[in-house]
């Protein structure tokens, strides 16, 4: 009996890394080859995979190191081949952020870290988290994740998703159908918009949503393609917005003429609200490999048409 | 029959906003008075009364607006009434400020917030909080709130008391004695000040207890007396502590000549970690007032020999 060997390529940005960990695995009937013709699986980062796509003759799986797919979703891509993506990994990483990101806000850090440069010893008032209401865009694994977190410091979370049927075992308070978000940002201290980029949810953050806010912070740790940027500046602009921490943009890294940068009310962040850590991401893909080698479902599959 | 009055003086630094608010509470037979001599009852900021304690002829019983009573514990200072302090409502104060500052760390917000100044699009490598050791000294009710807040981000908090043994229902995965701090300390990425200013716990982080420290970041939450300031600047730099937050210090405000202000490695914030909020202070005086004129036991009250 003659075994089949299963051929990988790697398109990463971090290729070596990722090589000594899957070697590590062992993997039953794998093997690393250097190039997309060689590979019938290939593990990637959407972006760096995407114009190379068509090289890949014998391609059957991509498995994503990303949560994000969109970049091989446009129209003139193959979608002949399983694609899987990383989930799960993200939401402690994004909890932390948009949490220390509110305390931060809400403490004054930035104002004491001014004083203390000046020797100044200047307390301010504050209010603590408890009852301040957070709507958070995406009722998934890592909008759940992020509700499950803020609510242990008191925050009440209140999710918004296409069906207003809140997840099982949701630490939500409260579940808005999205034709309902702007009834739900009314009242709403801090927005967390944690959707990926699809059909539906390009430029969702228009100028009606936000000006439905009331002095609201707005943390955009989904994709940059969900707001439309001119709306976003407006509503700081009149107050309808009065932060907002921006991770993810529709051209990154964005242009040194941004207007992002430099305005007062917005934090600028690389990319990094939650990054995919090698060591997550094969933990992943070899119970992945394991599940495509004995003829099981993938998990983590994406349905091309509805883009997660 | 004739109800005896209670007469209650106010020495804060927010009179106009505590009397409305007991007025509010519409306490029975109890009147406000202006002056020290003429008073039963003082609602007091313990270092605004210790100087004109003496005045207070008919004094019964001092609630304090802080946690904090060792500004009336000094030995020339009269010990014959009844002491009372809040407890309680600090908890999630600290646990925001704690919290704030550790994600603020080591997800470097600063260093990001800078880059966006000079328009710079650089991500940075990190580690999530899952897994990070935290060593909380004291187990009373602000290191018990501290643990069960950062355990539910992944943190594992460990606790430090006189007597080794965990509080009930306590978040804590262990919890040491002081006598063996050094050993906990060894493994702790993130060590938490909460203890009082008592004569057992005055200059407690000294040289060798900062010497068992390894690249950690240090918290001082509780007084600044149980820290040796010279021997937490060595430390800074050998690097057994990687940053020091600090809120609370043997003199406030800090004079302009400390080096703190200007050392890279050391936040410095006004004593705002935790503030009393009137409100929340009200509540606890209204309560204990009704058990002092009903002849109950004071809640919260104060052994002027253990010192807390």
């Amino acid at each position: 009996m003659t075994t089949q060997k299963h051929r990988l390529a790697l398109v990463t940005d971090n290729n070596d890394r990722y090589l000594a960990l899957i070697e590590a695995k062992q993997l039953p009937d794998l093997e690393l080859v250097s190039t997309l013709s060689e590979a019938n699986i290939v593990l990637a980062a959407p972006p760096k995979l995407a114009p190379d796509l068509d090289m890949a003759d014998q391609l059957q799986w991509v498995q994503s190191t990303y949560a994000g797919i969109d970049a091989l979703l446009g129209h003139s891509l193959r979608k002949d081949y399983k694609l899987t993506n990383v989930k799960g990994i993200f939401g402690q990483q994004i909890s932390e952020y948009v949490l220390g990101y509110t305390i931060n806000y809400f403490r004054h850090f930035e104002l004491y870290k001014q004083q203390q440069q000046k020797r100044d010893w200047q307390p301010h008032s504050y209010q603590s988290l408890i009852g301040k209401r957070m709507v958070i865009f995406g009722t998934g694994a890592i909008g759940s994740h992020l509700a499950n977190t803020v609510k242990g410091l008191g925050i009440v979370p209140i999710g918004i998703n296409r069906t207003g049927i809140p997840p099982r075992q949701s630490a939500f308070s409260e579940t808005f159908h999205i034709n309902e978000a702007e009834k739900a940002l009314q009242s709403a201290e801090i927005i967390v918009n944690t959707l990926p980029n699809t059909p539906t949810t390009d430029g969702l953050f228009n100028e009606p949503l936000f000006s439905a806010c009331r002095h609201a912070l707005f943390f955009n740790v989904g994709r940059g393609q969900t707001v439309d940027s001119n709306a976003l500046l407006r509503a700081l602009d009149k107050g309808h917005l009065v932060h907002a921490f921006l991770d993810v943009f529709i051209n990154e890294p964005i242009s040194q003429e941004c207007p992002y940068w430099h305005n007062p009310n917005v934090t600028v962040t690389p990319h990094i609200a939650a990054i995919s850590f090698p060591e997550q991401v094969v933990e992943i893909f070899a119970e992945n490999y394991l599940r495509w080698r004995d003829g099981f479902q993938l998990q983590n599959l994406v349905d091309f048409d509805r883009g997660y």
